[in-house]
C-alpha cells in the first residue's frame, strides 16, 4: 500500500513510520521530519498536499495537530492546522484516490471536563478545550465525507500516549511522561496533579500496533480506543520499581486546572474498540516497560 | 437590546427584523439589505464584521448560510461562509461583548438521510450534505463556546420554513414554497416529490415567533424545533381549498434524491423544544392560511 502520513517527524509518527515502512510504501509529511522518509513542509500549504499525492495513495493516517496547550496559545495557528488543512488533506486524498482509508488521530479531549462516572461508546462529546473541539468537527466531518463515498474514515480517539521525548511538546498532559524521564535519571519531579489522579494511558508500542490494526480493518466512524486507568501513584511506584529509582522523587504540587482536566478519568469502557481488536496494554507492569523500551 | 442580525435581506431576515425593530436596535447585515436596515457586506468580510460590532452589541441572530443545493455546488464559498465566517462572527461577538445571546440558525439536515423511523431529541446526527455537516459542526463549535464562557448559544435546528419568494434561493427544498405560489396564480405545477412524500413544515411569522422566544429564554445548546409533519397530497389539497384552485394543477414526477432528501420525514418528537415554549403552527389550516399570508 502507498500510505501519506503526517506527523511522520513527530513522537508517535517516527514509530509508526518505522513499523510501517517494511511492507509498505510511506510518503511522510512532517515540518521536521527528524530523520525520517518523506516530505518536508507545512501542512497548510496546499503545495505540500499536491506533491505528497502526486502519484495517489491507498491510505492516509492524519498525526499532525496543534494540541491542547499550544492550541490554547495560538487558537488561529490551530484552526488552520487542525480545521483548514485537516479538511485541504480529507479533499485532497478524496480526489486524488478511490475512495482512500483515512485514519484521524482524534482525542479523548473531545469529551471535555468535568467527564461523567463513567464513559463508553454512549458518552456525548463534550468539548472544553479548542483543541477537543476541533478533533470533535473533524469526527464529524470525516463521517460524513465516508458517508458521502469520498473516504474510508474511521477516527480514533487517543488517550495519553507515553513516554513522549523530552522538551517542549505543546501538550498540557506532558507530565505523564516527564515523569518516566525523571525516575530514569533519578532526578526529583514535581507533579502538577495529585497521586490520586486517575488517567487513560497507552504506550507508543501499542499505539503503533492500534493504528496498523486500524489500516487492517475496514471499520468506519468514530471510536474511543481502550486505554489503561491508572492513578499517578500506581505510576510512579511501577515506574520507581523499573527503574529502581527512589518514588520519592517524585513529589505532588496539584495545579488544579491539570488536575480537572487530565487527572480525574473515570472507568472507560470501550466494547467497539474491543470487539473490532484493538487494545491496551494489558496491566500496568508491561504499559510501564514498553514506555521505558522506547527510551533506550 | 442591541441585536446583530445577519441575513437580514434575507426572507426569514427581512421578516425577523421587521417584528424585532421596535423594542430592539438593529443591525442587519447583508449583501443584499433588500431595503433593510443596516450593513451591506459580505460577512466573509473583516471590516464588515468590525463596523456591526463598532459598538458591541447584547444578542446575534446568525441566519446567513449558503443553503444546501448552493453549498453542493460551490464548496469553498459554502465552507467560508458556513464554517469561516461563522467562527469569525462568534470570535468578534465574545471579544467585544460580555458573553452575548447567540442564535444559530442550525436545520433538520444535520439528520441526513435516510431517517431513522423516528427523530427525537436523542437521534444522533448524521449529515449527507455539506450544507448539513457545516451545520453540526457549527453546533459543536458553539455549545464549546458557551461552555467556554464566550458566549451563550443556542442552535436551533430549523424544519421546511414557508412560503419563500419565488425566484432561485439555492434550497434544495424551493418546492415546498413554489407549489403556494403556483395555486395562488391557479398555474400548474410539477412537484419533485410523490404526492406521499412527507416533510416537517413552518410558517415564516412562526418561525419568528420562535427566534423571538430564543432571544427571551436563557437555554444554550442545540434543540430541534417542532414542526408539522404534512404529506405533500394535503398540502396540495389544502392550499388548493384556502386559493380556490384545482388541486388538479399539481402533478407529481418524483425526483428519487428530493424525494430521498426531502420527502421521507418521519414522525418528530421535540420534548425539549417544546418544553422551552418553541411551538409549530398547530394544524394544517393555520400553517398553510399563515404561508399564504406572508405572500399578499
Amino acid at each position: 500500500m502507498k500510505i501519506v502520513l503526517t506527523g511522520a517527524g513527530g513522537f508517535i509518527g517516527h514509530a509508526l513510520q518505522k513499523a510501517l515502512s517494511g511492507d509498505h510504501e510511506m510518503v511522510g509529511i512532517d515540518r521536521q521530519l527528524n530523520g525520517a522518509a518523506g516530505i518536508e513542509g507545512d501542512l497548510c500549504d496546499r503545495a505540500t498536499l499536491d506533491t505528497a499525492f502526486a502519484n495517489g495513495c491507498d491510505a492516509v493516517i492524519h498525526l499532525a495537530t496543534v494540541p491542547g496547550g499550544a492550541a490554547e496559545a495560538d487558537p488561529d495557528l490551530a484552526r488552520r492546522v487542525n480545521l483548514d488543512a485537516t479538511m485541504a488533506l480529507i479533499e485532497t486524498a478524496g480526489r486524488t484516490a478511490n475512495r482512500p482509508r483515512f485514519i484521524f488521530a482524534s482525542s479523548i479531549a473531545v469529551f471535555g471536563n468535568p467527564l461523567p462516572p463513567r464513559v463508553d461508546d454512549a458518552t456525548v462529546v463534550a468539548p472544553m478545550m479548542l483543541y477537543g473541539a476541533h478533533k470533535a468537527l473533524m469526527e464529524t466531518w470525516i463521517e460524513t465525507q465516508t458517508r458521502r463515498g469520498a473516504i474510508s474514515g474511521l477516527s480514533l480517539r487517543f488517550p495519553g500516549v507515553i513516554a513522549r521525548p523530552k522538551g517542549p511538546s505543546g501538550m498540557k498532559s506532558a507530565f505523564m511522561s516527564d515523569v518516566f524521564h525523571a525516575l530514569r535519571a533519578a532526578a526529583p519531579i514535581e507533579l502538577p496533579v495529585s497521586p490520586d489522579a486517575t488517567m487513560w494511558l497507552m504506550s507508543v508500542s501499542q499505539m503503533v500496533a492500534n493504528l496498523v490494526q486500524a489500516l487492517e480493518t475496514s471499520a468506519t466512524g468514530t471510536i474511543t480506543l481502550p486505554a489503561l486507568r491508572v492513578s499517578m501513584r500506581e505510576l510512579v511506584e511501577v515506574i520507581a520499581q523499573a527503574t529502581k529509582a527512589d518514588p520519592a522523587l517524585a513529589s505532588y504540587a496539584p495545579d488544579p486546572a491539570l488536575e480537572a482536566g487530565f487527572g480525574r478519568m473515570p472507568p472507560l469502557a470501550t466494547p467497539a474498540a474491543d470487539a473490532l481488536g484493538f487494545s491496551h496494554d494489558g496491566n500496568l507492569d508491561a504499559l510501564v516497560e514498553a514506555a521505558l523500551a522506547t527510551l533506550s
